[in-house]
């Protein structure tokens, strides 16, 4: 684990599939090498990106097994392992947790709505307790239908074991109110951006770190805007925020709510870093959609 | 399985826990023994009054064979297997399709979201093709975040294998316009209503049936409003809706988001017809949330 | 006034213009005997279909002026009061009051939000008080921005010289629990159904009436659901609901939201029944609208 | 007119009132010295804050003219113009373009939608068309119902005679993007926040000033804020954005979405600054509401 804390670029990394949607393990592994040697901060599988919930927990398991053994302590890895209940998640966790990952990460649970932070708080409490591991909170109300306040997430940031909250609630008043509350440098745990729009000013303003799932694609260009924000330079960030929202734009199309995962993913191959595009279903790949809009 | 095809009022489960979230068998056989003896059409277990998504896959397991045995084909038995992507729901199947349910029944994914409709109809396919038993469509657009259009639905009350959609999407106008498509008696599957604020309506304007989670302490009223709605008495009809509706709020409370799980088994605890309120964690029970508003 | 109160089929009249927005009389006279003739109930003018909060308010009070004058006595006649305070309502209402209308008609006051159900209480009230003739409350979220629940509609549907209310709020659940607290025949004021995709259902569970736009090219249509409604055929007013909502989008076309009122308009003159197609600004034509998509 | 443009602190005034919802001219001098004694650099009068859409044309001309020959060229004055369509705004405008403002402010229309970005650009040109002074284009989707996205804001801040946007959408997303596309010094037309709870890092990243209605009570407040954010100190920025949050929440307590306008006005009677806290109806006064929550 970095000793200064979960901070810097983070790559949510997708997860290469065969078509029956195993995991291509040796795509795995040079895409983790591919990342490293970019330059990226740390690594997190199995998020969104990673379709993690999609996955077989068999599947799931293979991924951080891989994962672990092939970083070989060379950079800090995350690991997901959020699901629709405690009792799930932490049953996940106890089967893996010989694994040495730097960092776990969870979500609000899912399906089912929890509108007192009392569920939240308990869900992460018990998470945290079923590992010797810190947990990383990943804030996630647009996937999760559980939106967290700000108050409940200045609860969680100082909750023992938890090493900072990634947030990709789209609320920006939300992130700002963490970081006026505790500055940079003066913080019970990392505060990190999950939302590709605002990482320059989350960074100008006092983020740790971002964590970006198109990044995978894009690490210089993120590793550039990451330092040229921390040494406060606001319009030379604000250029290079543009340059990454046009990046993303165009790797994206007009389509990019349906078929992201595997425009990606097929950008990767496309820069032989991975094998094939397959993706879990039911997310469509690029050549179902073709001419169908 | 019903000759007729799913209709009349299907009662969705609880599932009685044991304070470590297993399966507390001999409650749920008193339950269904109360909810069979008590004139329901159908039982349906590990729905969202359930908590299916919420157990493990092992006590899942457990309540569908534990549900088939003790029904020995009393009543119509519905089994609902929805996960977060195709291969999970086809893999849960798998191990469970030797219990003989009367239907499957499935959510759209959730989590990710799926706006083209594509990704429905091929999760449908599939976990349809992963048994020899009929599925139920059930439209859930709240718990799942993937809202299917009327066009859709009408595709899914067509596919072959498919017994019916439940419709829980709270839009009305959805639901009427699958009836206007297909008149009662004259429809490719069975189009059953999900929200018990408009049973009256929908099955006076000819829905097959009412699939109701609250209705567990309410089976004799539901039987009287299906009947009063079959014999087309508008006027009765709505009056015990109003009944219905008021039965309802004042067993939830003003805390129903928080606690309605609870609220229910605590009730059925009350009536003597399961052993005790456990729920799932991070689900509140009524104890955690007094005084805390 | 019709003896028997607000009932049947509604028109709620597109207000023909000329070029520089001000009334097109004679077109509006021909308007109005083409709607009288084809067998409508009563008309409604400047509604949300008639432009009424864009016109000026001399325009305003000559649309109403004209519309008086020449009815003649031969329909019920609805004239629009909606304003974004209560003062400025009232004020309208004194300058026009001398106009023998039926009924008045007013919304929720729009652009700011008045959450507590008194504001809208007190607004009714004071504008019921600035005439002698009875109000309509017309129900429209979706344009003003406040919603009203059902609760403050039940008063509101009791409160002195209130007429009916007329719903456009497109939340069907909310129209039904006035409909069940409310049998027909037994209720303090009508309720009218302003939805036009749920007119059958409506009618047949005991709504008076329906208030439609789009309905000024289908009047006929219209009063054949609605006596097939009143005479408790579901089946075939379900397949005239179906040809109604055809029509309308056959008639709307793709791009209903941006150039709806140019496209209503355009009919009428096309069917020789007024003059010009003309819209008040910033509302769009057709004719800019070519191509643009 | 300010040689530089439109920049800094923007009070946005509210309307002193006599019972009758006339203004209170001597109130209103007097809250206008208060304003300007206290350091601010700009008035704007009949906003939201100032109840502008709420009053009387008559009204609203006395409102200006008045504020016009008090102010006798002391600070910069906006005043408010919105109305619910292109006609009606003109025809206001050009009842009131004799009194030398230094710039008129206006909405989208509201009650209608329109969703097609001409429509707002057309509104614009022949709002600003009509009168010699220049034009601020003030973004509230909350109130008006018609969002407008960057594309569209772009081609306003470069439309001639439009000397700035005010951002009240509360999409921080939006407003980051106009910042990143015109760099401080080198853009069309000012760019002004309006949201009270992002004033810090939107002065930190290059907003030219602030629009504030609470800020009426707080003038050296904001001051101090702006100052600190313009000499690029981001740490003391958060802790004033906090003081000034706190203090709004404390002012305004916890029925603010139903009493804001009575408690700010209350607020100023409490500071002898005006003589009573008269609101529009149905605006609520803090009297009505007590007790009733």
């Amino acid at each position: 684990m970095n000793e200064k804390g979960l901070a810097g670029v983070v790559i949510a990394l997708p997860t290469p599939l065969h078509p029956d949607e195993t995991v291509d393990v040796e795509s795995l592994c040079r895409l983790m090498d591919h990342t490293i040697n970019g330059g990226a901060d740390a690594i997190m599988i199995g998020g969104t990106m990673g379709e993690g919930v999609a996955l077989l927990d068999s599947q799931k398991r293979i991924l951080v097994e891989t994962a672990v053994a092939h970083n070989a302590g060379r950079i800090t890895l995350l690991a997901t392992v959020s699901e629709t209940s405690t009792k799930r998640s932490i049953d996940f966790v106890r089967s893996i947790r010989h694994c040495p990952v730097d960092y776990w990460v969870c979500t609000s649970p899912y399906y089912n709505k929890f509108p007192d932070p009392q569920s939240v708080l308990t869900h992460i409490t018990e998470i945290r307790g079923s590992s010797d591991r810190p947990l990383v909170f990943y804030n996630a109300p647009l996937a999760t239908g559980n939106p967290v306040d700000v108050d409940t997430l200045d609860r969680i940031l100082n909750m023992e074991g938890i090493a900072g909250v990634k947030d990709s609630s789209t609320n920006f008043g939300l992130f700002m109110e963490m970081l006026r509350r505790y500055p940079k440098g003066d913080r019970p745990a990392s505060i990190m951006q999950g939302d590709e729009s605002v990482f320059d000013v989350s960074l100008l303003l006092g983020a740790d770190g971002v964590v970006s799932g198109g990044g995978v694609v894009f690490v210089e260009l993120l590793k550039e805007l990451y330092a040229t924000a921390c040494s406060n330079n606001p319009a030379q960030s604000m250029v290079l925020q543009r340059r990454l929202s046009q990046e993303l734009r165009a790797l994206l199309g007009p389509r990019a709510g349906r078929d992201w995962v595997a425009k990606i993913k097929q950008r990767l191959v496309d820069m032989d870093v991975i094998g094939a595009s397959h993706v879990s279903a039911p997310f469509l790949t690029h050549i179902d959609t073709v001419g169908d809009e």
